[in-house]
């Protein structure tokens, strides 16, 4: 890979952060181009947020981690604006993949996929809840929908905006030159271990400090468990830039779906406070709140399980 | 232990489930004595309610597993009329008991018992969930307080009537004389084993059979597992009458709280069902039913775990 960043002396942890960041930067302007050329392509639009996405979380999370050895005016800078547009083309894709999850467990909920052999009459759970499974599907889908919209429209404003245009030029110089501060001349060994143990340690400090809250009536206490999710993210790009095995893989798949469990419930939780809904839409909302809560207690049980199976050990 | 019961011989199977009906059948009458003597001492009469629940489950069941051994019209019709009175008298007690769960629990959803050290703002459930509990919370005490009250009624009701004097004087009647058949000649060892071993077998196909159905959106499949339940009680009554070690009885736990869960989430959507109920109180009975739901699967798992520790060998 070419580096033409100055004065990079081998073996020093700036020969091991810059070509991470220009490849990184690369993959950002590549997925911008293929956006551009998308046009009408919804399906191709969206593979190219997400490359997007995934190229400004690892260039932001390599300036958090590694911002000792950068130019720490310059890192705080770009990733503030990375934030800002990661957080603006995130929200589009997660209105829809919450729609889909929601949609789905009212089926499930209300006995549509289970097969009925000799289905009994009297007050089963079922037929209350087949009343306003409907409708509540109906009010999420109106909803989500509309956020969906007014997501879309927010991202695609932001990708013409002249903040944009901004962050892609900062991106676009990166792909060529890391802005690396006198820190980054050290030899790798010594500054990179430290930098990335800073961040595993918080992590380790993180998981540890995890409040256990019942699923339901606990919502308050989910912060703790999406910022390890967070953390998590910032240890695997750590590993990603000094080129050590993925692991946790499975932790960090756990610690999404907690993530969009949470934010299920917090919908159906939302549109039940919809003013003039009939009982049933809300008593098929409370179902699916409980529901989506304790989807929450699983993903955090499997978390755990996955977290001892391949702890980090500093 | 006095046996008057004509012509036993040693060693008979009749020797063995004499003795046991006679205690059983005094168990009855103490309980019943008990219960007459406490007059406005509610504790002391449920007591003694319970004491001759269990003694009729224990009548009633032996009656059924060792049926060939004994007069067979005669022991249908003890059967039949221990069932109502059992039916009859368990009612105020499951009432009482389902309310407490239910208030519980609504207490617990509403985070009422979470130590929350800052509460964030936003959309959590929990706020849309603390509009609803206290006036669910409400509504399930009217409904299920009144439900009692009939419950007590229909009990004291049914202790006055002639039906019951009937009952009461047939076990009076098996405390000292117990209607056996000619097949309760044979040796013990020989009948009594056979006997057990039947409802042990229809025990095992009824556990091996046991749908796995969704918590939720599954509750016409709760059949079996209450089917379970029954054959279990059945299997530990037909221990105790051979002097067996008394076994599976956290697996029988687990079946009651099953059963105790799934008819407190059926009690909450009936209360969903009540007509011109606010939203927010619609909505926390479906947390209820769910979080209920969920308490079912979590007892089927308590279950399946406490029956492979201590599973029934043929």
């Amino acid at each position: 890979m070419l580096n033409p960043d100055h004065h990079l002396r081998p073996g020093s942890a700036g020969e091991v952060l810059s070509p991470y960041l220009h490849a990184r930067a690369a993959d950002f302007l590549r997925s911008l181009r293929h956006h551009t050329e998308c046009g009408a392509d919804t399906a191709g639009a969206e593979e190219a947020t997400r490359g997007l996405r995934a190229a400004a979380r690892r260039i932001s999370g390599t300036l958090h981690t590694f911002r000792p050895l950068l130019d720490p005016a310059w890192a705080d800078q770009l990733r503030a604006e990375l934030a800002w547009l990661s957080g603006t083309l995130a929200a589009e894709h997660a209105c829809t993949s919450r729609l889909v999850r929601l949609v789905d467990a009212l089926g499930r909920l209300s006995g549509g996929t289970a097969t009925v052999p000799a289905p009994r009459s009297g007050g089963s759970g079922s037929q209350a809840m087949a009343v306003g499974a409907a409708r509540a599907g109906a009010l999420l889908e109106r909803q989500l929908t509309l956020a969906r919209t007014r997501a879309h429209s927010a991202a695609l404003q932001a990708l013409g905006s002249s903040r944009f245009h901004a962050v892609a030029d900062a991106v676009a110089l990166l792909a060529s030159e890391v802005p690396l501060g006198p820190a980054a001349a050290a030899p790798a060994r010594e500054v990179l271990g430290p930098q990335a143990e800073a961040v595993e340690r918080r992590l380790l400090d993180a998981v540890a400090a995890l409040p256990m809250a019942p699923a339901v009536g606990g919502e308050q206490l989910d912060g703790p468990w999406h910022q390890v999710r967070l953390l998590l993210r910032l240890h695997r790009y750590a590993g990603e830039v000094r080129g050590a095995e993925p692991r946790l893989y499975e932790a960090g798949r756990a610690l999404d779906r907690h993530r969009d469990a949470a934010e299920a419930a917090t919908a159906a939780a939302t549109a039940a406070r919809t003013p003039r809904i009939a009982p049933a839409t809300a008593y098929a909302l409370g179902v699916l709140h409980a529901d989506q809560r304790h989807d929450v207690e699983a993903a955090r049980h499997a978390f755990q399980r996955a977290w001892r199976r391949t702890a980090v050990t500093t």
